[in-house]
């Protein structure tokens, strides 16, 4: 049978190793997850207990309007219902604008090592890639590539913080940018680990409902997946002018989220106290791994995120994160990013002292 | 801002109410839904205890490699797990199918009125639409329609049994059918409700790995929605040749199925004693709604569903809709599909009985 021709352009995905699964393939009896930038705190208390109480009304479609979660987050955010799109994670809306706005026809513009999904979905759709050659973001490069383009890059990424790097721009200088993007061009700002990032330092806080005041063309993405605790319910959101949401709409399938995420997602906001305690954790956390790295002489860039990323001379990613998998630590190996590095998750402190006994050893 | 130009030929999808909506703004103390053809137990008691024990889980991302499901669905189907597609609802399958196969140079086939979202979902692609002149499937008018189309058809939909009419194809005709059909024109068999027909009757019950032995063309398309109570969860699954598996590999978004959901759908997959009730009290009660039929010289199509569509002749079903509203029960109106009929799912005795009692009232 033959396909749409587009298809002959993608490569299927490879899904990672689950934690029972390399548990048993590896014998360890304990598994540290460490790779994809969960909470290490887990499930937010207030969200589990309205987990358990809905757990009977899985039968029930969603309330498909999603009304109390867009009601929460137009509260938080000081913008209307008429601003928000809520997708099965912030990934989807990713999905709604490529498809939105890109075509075989034009391009779009992302650090040089950012998000990996960014290129994943636009592939999809044809269109061009322009990188940075910086891997972090450097607004000044992203400013000539820009103009040197500008008819055919019709959306900018720009992931603040960076994942799988960490490295944050201000946010003043981010607003000072869009400034000299046309309004046809959709700037994207992944803002998935800003909750971290504005914790931090203030100057990197990016506050939606400015941004969208101030711009047409600015679409903000938040995720459940990171402070809130709930990356297995795939739940995010898209903040924009009405305008931008509502050609998004029409791109949406119907029930795109589960009943018990959207209300799963309520009880999260809502759970002060973890969030707290989560961001209070990370950064104090933070310090022991930029001890490490300062006493192997790893190279590291200051992270605004969840996770720090440890760059390598002479040793080698994918052989350190072998030998982490053999001891039941999961590590991300950078590799398919094109870096010598590991992105390694800040746990709990129980976590991270495991991982920097396990990790000495392998150093020595 | 501008989008891309399919867009402008797309609409917005308006959501139904919600019962809490509707209950507030009807001011109406009980509300009885029999409008989404959810399972009138509710959620399966070992799915509500499955989610209750995973709550804490929710942070923790799905096993991309669904390895858990897939087993189960592989050893059921006595297939292979290249075999198998799990979607956020059988729907996402159906868009997979659709931006695999069309385009704005081809068509797909469907019975006159059948599942509305094959034709929403195939309008994102441009792809024309052929449809039979009989409502209900038609497989001599199907014949014809291909032949005259061939060139065109890429995709044919089988909607068995069909929603929102409720008929089934005898599971021989559809296989003498497929063989009539070229090998590259997919036939997308929706069988969301089949288990219904095939209790009902076995000469309806379609068997995945028969058809997908005998036919390289054919997907098979299951749901959790219906018997195992599972629509607030988004999960669905395909069954096809893995080529065609891997051609929508490439198209799914990772993590695409949330955590939970995998997890329940398993435990609710082992849940036959549910199975078995939900099928029995379906039936029992399906003959209630024929005599009320009868009684009232409302004409039906003989239901291998969950629910049976009711059509008039002089009464107008936004009314009679409207009218049961103001009582708090939500049925389907079928305006939309060009018909003066209403669907109602067959509901619990206690539902049903309050249907009756009411449109009683309102057809007297």
């Amino acid at each position: 049978m033959k396909f749409n021709e587009f298809l002959n352009h993608l490569s299927n995905y490879e899904p990672g190793k689950d934690i029972e699964v390399i548990a048993k393939e590896y014998g360890v009896k304990e598994v540290i997850k460490l790779a994809s930038n969960e909470n290490p705190f887990g499930t937010p208390p207030k969200a589990i207990e309205c987990l358990r109480q809905n757990a009977n009304k899985a039968h029930l479609y969603p309330d498909d309007s999603m009304i109390e979660l867009k009601s929460t987050l137009a509260q938080k955010y000081k913008v209307q219902n008429e601003n928000i799109i809520i997708g099965a994670g912030s990934d989807q809306v990713i999905e709604f604008a490529i498809h939105a706005k890109l075509n075989s026809k034009n391009a779009f513009l992302q650090a040089g090592v950012t998000f990996a999904m960014y290129e994943i979905y636009a592939k999809q759709c044809g269109a061009k890639c322009y990188k940075t050659q910086s891997i972090t973001h450097d607004l000044n490069e992203f400013k000539k590539l820009y103009e040197a383009h500008k008819d055919e890059i019709k959306l900018i990424f720009l992931c603040l913080p960076n994942n799988p790097l960490g490295e944050c721009l201000d946010a003043s200088e981010v607003t000072k940018f869009i400034k000299g993007v046309d309004e046809d061009c959709l700037v994207v700002i992944d803002a998935a680990y800003n909750e971290f990032a504005s914790f931090k330092d203030s100057k990197k806080h990016l506050e939606p409902c400015e941004l969208i005041k101030e711009f047409d063309n600015v679409l903000y993405l938040g995720t459940f997946s990171k402070l809130y605790g709930l990356g297995g319910l795939r739940i995010g959101y898209g903040i924009a002018n009405a305008n931008i949401i509502s050609a998004f709409y029409k791109l949406r399938a119907p029930f795109n989220v589960s009943n018990l995420a959207l209300k799963a997602a309520v009880a999260a906001i809502n759970d002060d106290e973890f969030a707290k305690k989560t961001l209070e954790n990370n950064f104090s956390q933070m310090e022991l791994y930029k001890e490490f790295a300062k006493k192997y002489d790893i190279k590291i860039i200051d992270s605004y995120t969840n996770f720090i990323t440890y760059f390598f001379d002479e040793k080698n990613s994918t052989d350190l994160s072998e030998k982490l998998l053999k001891k039941g630590i999961i590590i991300r190996n950078l590799k398919s990013y094109g870096l010598n590095a590991i992105r390694i998750t800040i746990g709990t402190s129980y976590e991270n002292e495991k991982f920097f006994t396990e990790f000495d050893k392998i150093l020595r």
